[in-house]
């Protein structure tokens, strides 16, 4: 297929790669030029704005945040003005669940197709065609797009016919993992403070019933104070926590865990943690227990 | 060795039965004297009192709560009266710390031994000599009582030496469950009212990053609202968030999670939530957010 | 002064009668004409547009929330647009400390002064001048704005130069009120279901330590379950503590007490409330506890 | 009336104190016989056991905590023993809702009268007979009992005829006023990281809506960091917040608010609030904020 791909961060960069890889015409944009030249070398199109990336059958975005994807979407130049009527729309972007109803909804009036297909996985999986895709649309759109889905992970999920629906289900994602991450901390805090070693309590954690690779990870990472670098650093983890109370606001269901989350992200981050790994809010049950 | 085992309920009678298999001379005693039946045909003696239990090198009790365990080890009759000098009390009911903490002063106290080896895993687990059994005490106690743990589980880890320890670890265990069954109640309240259906979440959650058995069992239970017949029934878990937020108290870590799911388990319990398996608290966020 | 008015409803129409009664010559505006008519009989001008309130020293805006005041801020017709350099822009709603911000810096770049004056008080006491006015502004624009201030207010409080520190008392006020809301729920519900009878729970509050009108009148209306009519809205509410997470959230400053209030709130809402009182939230514990 | 008093602490001996100003027949009895002197130099008599302050109609006991009024009651020479039948035993000690059950079926099957008449009011208060009293017990008993309770309070407010119900009531109101002290923190923490000054802050709040007393001392505590010396330490605090929790347990009541409350208690005991008073919870938020 002819695509456009915008946005060659960390993630987006693997993901453009594995769509060339897979044999489609791959157009890239990039508000920094100089990070498509390695695209461009392996056979990749550079375009020179965001029109440009748009006159394939599809094109996808791998961006920051609402507000990138806002950036790219709207204007005279952007992919509302810019995609041929039937053409797709594959956000890819961690984004709110306001702003993909919005998609939704602007595509639909402007005659294209919205998938939401947001991802599982790290930069590292992104490489390696190892991301979980998400994806939820109309079936006839995600079987169009399911070709490009394919190309950038091992396994795609359609979710729901709604493309919001996917957003959400990763938002929850993100909200499940610091749930964990919070509980360790709080776990460990306690034990550590009752007389238990902390690495020593990690392995009886994953020798015995939590051996998930969430649990090894994190926990380790809590259990030797090991917050940088950052693999996912707390702002993200603030901003995703923040999209799921959004999400949540407006579909009226309280959410005691992620309240709290916030407000440990929010002391986290008042504490100069800007830079650190989200699961440095696993030592926030020890801080606040005396013994940080 | 020579063993007494006390108290014969589902955990109880499966490990007493693989003492036996082990070779282990195994005399047990229940308040409840039929109970001993079964495993007197498999080569059991039956004591006829509390006393006739603590004549070996050892005694292993398995009980309910705190206030059984005392019931055993108080009084002219009890274990700490019976026991000769030097036998070990091997102790693997879910307590408290603060039990804990006087069981070991007393035996001490009576110039005996007392090792600390609450367990993971259920009845069926116990029966088929499955469990997980942590371990606590000075290191020649717990050698000597290494025997024995090793024929009721299928893999011992040493905590620490101090007994309680290990039961502060039996309870952040239960904690971390149970905060899972929190995070997947509010994860599965907020993309059901989004429109997502929960079965098909949990497949989503259980084929990318979140396929831990811990996720699928209460996932499923709680995504099919199926809280009966308990696996592990509502007062139970509320016991041990009680106990692990007591042992938080005394060392003075706060556990804001802890507390969180204390309300949800008295919220459960208020509801008439009794027979309910403790998973049940789950499904309380949809509750709140009036989508039960 | 010359004075124009905008937002009639039931606060607004209140105030700008007032400043009528000080001698001010006062040209009104709503979007609803004909709320301006008792004005008028009262000796108000009426505009026919924004434009014409614009006219004076000083405009008072008096709307329901953000996206009312943006909507009159904004735009060829709006405030920026139209108010003579130098005039006042006098804001009394109760907004975001964010939008009170953008507010700040769009009036000095247009050249107009800026308060930020929102009110303690319910629509009677609107009307009767008996309203608490937090003024924020440089000392110069609070001078210039005071005549004005005084007539809608029976005392006037300066609370910084900065406009939005104005709009961040009012939302910690609210939510002041709210937590007294949710503490007397608790309270309520574990004393009633304790045996106590709620009506005699307040006689002894308010006959001892806790005599406060908030104490009399919120805790009358839980006690009562006496939620209809509204005084103030719960979506109000929601909204309210709404603003004051966004607050803390730019601020970073973790709010456990408003996270708990959020989700109070929500909870009342999914469960129909949108047209209780706020106080509502206050019978939500006894619910949890299965003795609504 | 023949009474004795057993325990001359702050809010004891004042009480003490009263009562014989009152009129009535003092016996007083401490475990440290010189806090007895200065009463016995105002015409009390002095006991030299427990016994010797139970030959009246009455005895009042006014205690640290549980333990103590357990250690006064049970025994060969407690005051279940040692009390005739018919006589009264008033319980003004701050205990839990458990203890004042247990000593109301064993005054009852011992055949002597229970009134529970826990107080609101500090020593000061007690030495100037200014504290309310809560009493409940069967009509008759408070009938009997309010000689003594009038003479030591200047109001006596009947709760139920269930003894624990005053208890419950006791401890709902320090659950109120710590529920106040945690709005006010977070308040102050949010206003003044956002550039309001604390003190005027305080001024605003106490000059407009919140002008009771509670607010006005405790929020000034806040404002000015003056947490010594302790008018009521921390400890107790935690302890009363306990009590409550517990009640709420054994009633099946959640309590989010006492749940945080009891883990801001934790956290400033961590620290080394042990001398502080217990506003000083109040600071916790601003330290999360990282603004301490």
């Amino acid at each position: 297929m002819r695509v456009g791909f915008i946005g060659l961060g960390n993630m987006g960069s693997g993901m453009a790669a594995n769509l060339l890889k897979a044999g489609h015409a791959v157009t890239v944009y990039n508000r920094t030029p100089a990070k498509a030249e390695p695209l461009v070398a392996e056979g990749a199109q550079a375009a020179a704005d965001l029109a440009g990336a748009c006159r394939g059958d599809a094109v996808v975005t791998m961006l920051a945040d609402d507000a990138a994807v806002e950036a790219v979407t709207q204007g005279e130049a952007g992919l509302l003005a810019s995609l041929p009527p039937g053409a797709l729309h594959i956000s890819s972007s961690t984004i709110s669940v306001a702003l993909s109803e919005r998609l939704t909804a602007a595509h639909a009036a402007a005659g294209q197709r919205f998938v939401s297909a947001p991802v599982f996985g790290r930069p590292d999986a992104a490489a390696r065609r190892e991301l979980f895709v998400l994806a939820a649309g109309d079936d006839e759109a995600i079987e169009a797009a399911r070709p490009l889905l394919e190309a950038i992970g091992k396994a795609v999920f359609t979710v729901a016919e709604a493309p919001p629906a996917a957003n959400l289900v990763k938002l929850s994602g993100n909200f499940l993992i610091a749930s964990i991450i919070e509980a360790l901390g709080e776990a460990m805090a306690l034990v550590a403070k009752g007389g238990v070693d902390r690495e020593r309590y990690l392995e009886i954690l994953t020798g015995t019933l939590f051996g998930a690779p969430v649990v090894r990870t994190y926990g380790g990472l809590i259990a030797r104070r090991q917050f940088q670098p950052a693999g996912f650093a707390a702002p993200l983890g603030q901003k995703d926590i923040r999209l799921a109370l959004a999400a949540g606001e407006a579909l009226r269901v309280p959410l005691p865990l992620a309240s709290l989350l916030r407000d440990r992200f929010l002391s986290l981050l008042a504490h100069g943690g800007d830079q650190l790994d989200w699961s440095a809010i696993g030592q926030l049950a020890a801080r606040d227990a005396g013994d940080a």
